[in-house]
């Protein structure tokens, strides 16, 4: 077995990270962990988990920034998220 | 101790809905269920109720309709969720 450091999803969450891990693609090394820590903070890793296995593999990178960007919205404004900007964008 | 029906969240999650639950005021016990499927699916009762509780009591049905929002969007679009609304409104 060859030594591969974990994703940034793994990183985060503290396990192994397997060859087929699902994060891996979306969530990189070295700036993956801290991505991932909002997403896990707003959505859940198994909820990400379960939505991204439901995407065929070429529309998972979309998902996993839409993700992203959701996540980060609510934290940041956590009584609106993005549909502030829906809102802003619809006046 | 008198009975009260569950709110639509517990009734969801099949528990016992006390006084002080967090979900009652914005998921009635009858469409409430069904509105809380959609959060719980997506987002998850646990991250809901820490991201509800985080939030000052009269902003919380504020949150609670841009949360479902949210849910419902990603639910019929699982790839962009409500970022396609952004993208469509901004072009």
């Amino acid at each position: 077995e060859s030594v591969v450091p974990p994703c940034g999803a793994c990183k985060f969450l503290r396990r192994k990270c397997s060859g087929g891990c699902i994060f891996a693609p979306y969530f990189g090394t070295d700036q993956g962990a801290a991505s991932f820590a909002a997403v896990h903070k707003v959505f859940g890793a198994s909820n990400v988990s379960k939505l991204l296995s439901s995407i065929s593999t070429n529309h998972r990178h979309e998902a996993a920034a839409t993700i992203f960007y959701e996540a980060q919205a609510r934290l940041s404004d956590p009584v609106y998220g993005c549909v502030s900007t829906i809102i802003a964008l619809q006046q």
